[in-house]
């Protein structure tokens, strides 16, 4: 039993220590580079992590949605950046409201978006700030090509509501080589049109130890490097000593000599795989697999028959995916040197819309 | 936009008329079988169906945590089984509070959880029913032989504190005559010994719709019958017409004529795949695929180019797994013919311990 002094099971454990070595050691790396941090705050959704990021250096913070956006303007936090289409009324006069309180960054990646904000923003005292999203090869969001970067910068200069302040990607892991040469072909047509981007945004943990140009990339949105994960240890991001989320659960079945079954399910672990083999690491028994998971019930396969660990025993688990973690509790425990010290409401979980 | 009063996406629409037809249907197979429903709350978490489960006829209801089973207790339920290993003294102290106000019937596998009972419930007034769980051949929590399970029955029976009120079982999937012949010979076995169970029960949606042998089982708890989801149609179930959760979420780009970006990523819709290809179905796109989920997006791939669904279009999904979608909403809207008719608070939502 690590944690005594812990509250019941299945329950988060943050290692305060931790944190604040994971937190130093980036802003240090991205000092020496020149680059400005803007951490994403959806891994820990706590204000007082987004406070601590503020303090050690960031020039603010990254929210994927309005809701997120909305508790840390509350909480204090004033220069915010939404990499995330806006869509619809409702979410666009909620962002015009949050203007109104903070510094905020808004990104688009299509005409669509682009007119929703220019129509939001039309009377507004100051134009709002659009970043264009790119997809340099991940896939996901953005336009597809530096043409069309500059496609929609030209556009978004058409609103005297918008102020086109540059572009953000978010780079395919492994290949920033060729996400930066898209970028920088965006840069230097945009700075023959008299466009050149002020701000050109880059994100991700994985890659976070590059070196990262600072000629280019004005600023850097790592999310997950607060607490690290698994799947962080097996892209060579981190290693398990770095890992601060901790899932602690509770031995209470052991129908075989070789599987366990322990009280943290799909609803305490999420069902992230992220390539992984099993549902998360237990430092304490690294050869064991989680190799199931329904909503409440973890089921453990231990590579040898062991009466370890038995029936009432905790266990630690290092999660796949600490962010979506973060999302299934209401609050979560601080501590230090294996003694809590602290317990936090997880303001920003489960901000949907 | 099915939905023009539904609340802002991404959101959970509950049809209350499908919700209705669910419980009907299976009320009216177990009735006919005469089998008694103790119906699973962890699918809707909401005490107004666990009222609407017990007006329609079911005897009690199922809860996996305490923290559920202390939500539909205030609400109002009084007959509560807890198909768990309860471990520890914090959630002991739990039910046993929980004992004195409504009827609680607890399940166990080993001996080390019915000592804990047996500590817990020593000076109560009335035992506590106990339930022995056994593992039928789904491989998760139970003991792993009939043998076992009489071992288990008479160890309950030598402690003043506890009654063995049976067992309790959840069975694999598609192999219920092996586990009806397993449950069979330990209630043989323990007849002969003067210990036949009051309760045989037996749970699980994929195999309800079997015609259940009424002179063993005394009990069904099925939990997603109520809304059904695709796995559910997967094994056949269900058809997709059955399934009254649905996920409404907005594209907010459209990158390529293949890709849709959508608003709802693993934190609306988890990343359950239960032996799916993709993360849902979308009934008005039923070729799209949802191939991968972040946490707030999901990639949406059509089987051609195509300009539809637009940026702005509103799509709702049918998800492969209803329980632990309506774990992650603090809110589910309910709706009749596409009418937003109610919002209500997912009352036993994060219900971890």
């Amino acid at each position: 039993m690590p944690h005594p002094d812990a509250p019941d099971t299945p329950c988060v454990l943050i290692d305060l220590d931790k944190v604040e070595r994971n937190m130093v050691r980036a802003q240090k790396h991205f000092d020496k580079l020149g680059i400005p941090l803007r951490p994403h705050i959806k891994t820990h959704k706590l204000p007082l992590f987004a406070r601590n990021q503020m303090e050690l250096g960031a020039i603010g913070i990254t929210c994927q949605k309005v809701g997120e956006a909305e508790v840390m303007a509350d909480a204090g936090l004033n220069d915010i950046m939404i990499p995330f289409n806006i869509i619809g009324p409702a979410k666009l006069e909620r962002v015009k409201a949050l203007s109104k309180r903070v510094k905020l960054t808004l990104c688009a990646d299509s005409a669509e978006t682009v007119a929703g904000y220019a129509q939001a923003f039309e009377k507004a005292r100051d134009p709002i700030n659009v970043l264009v999203e790119c997809d340099t090869g991940a896939g996901r969001c953005g336009v597809q090509s530096p043409q069309g970067a500059v496609a929609l910068a030209r556009l978004i200069t058409q609103h005297k509501g918008l102020h086109f302040a540059g572009l953000m990607s978010y780079p395919p892991q492994g290949r920033s080589e060729e996400a930066l040469a898209w970028l920088r072909q965006a840069v230097e047509t945009l700075s023959e049109l008299g466009l050149k981007p002020e701000v050109v945004s880059m994100g991700g943990t994985p890659d976070m130890w590059l070196d990262w140009p600072s000629d280019l990339v004005t600023e850097y949105r790592p999310g997950t490097y607060v607490y690290m994960d698994r799947s962080q240890v097996a892209v060579g991001a981190a290693s398990f000593e770095d890992c601060a989320l901790t899932v602690l659960a509770t031995v209470v079945s052991r129908p075989t000599d070789k599987r366990v079954i322990i009280d943290a399910g799909s609803k305490a672990l999420t069902s992230d795989l992220l390539g992984q083999v099993g549902y998360g690491h237990i430092p304490e028994f690294p050869h064991a697999i989680i190799t199931s998971l329904s909503e409440e019930h973890g089921i453990i396969e231990l590579p040898s028959p062991s009466a370890r660990p038995q029936i009432g025993a905790q266990i630690e688990i290092v999660p796949n995916h600490a962010c979506p973690v973060s999302n299934l509790y209401d609050r979560v425990h601080l501590t230090r040197r294996g003694r809590l010290v602290d317990s936090v409401d997880v303001a920003a979980r489960g901000k949907l819309s």
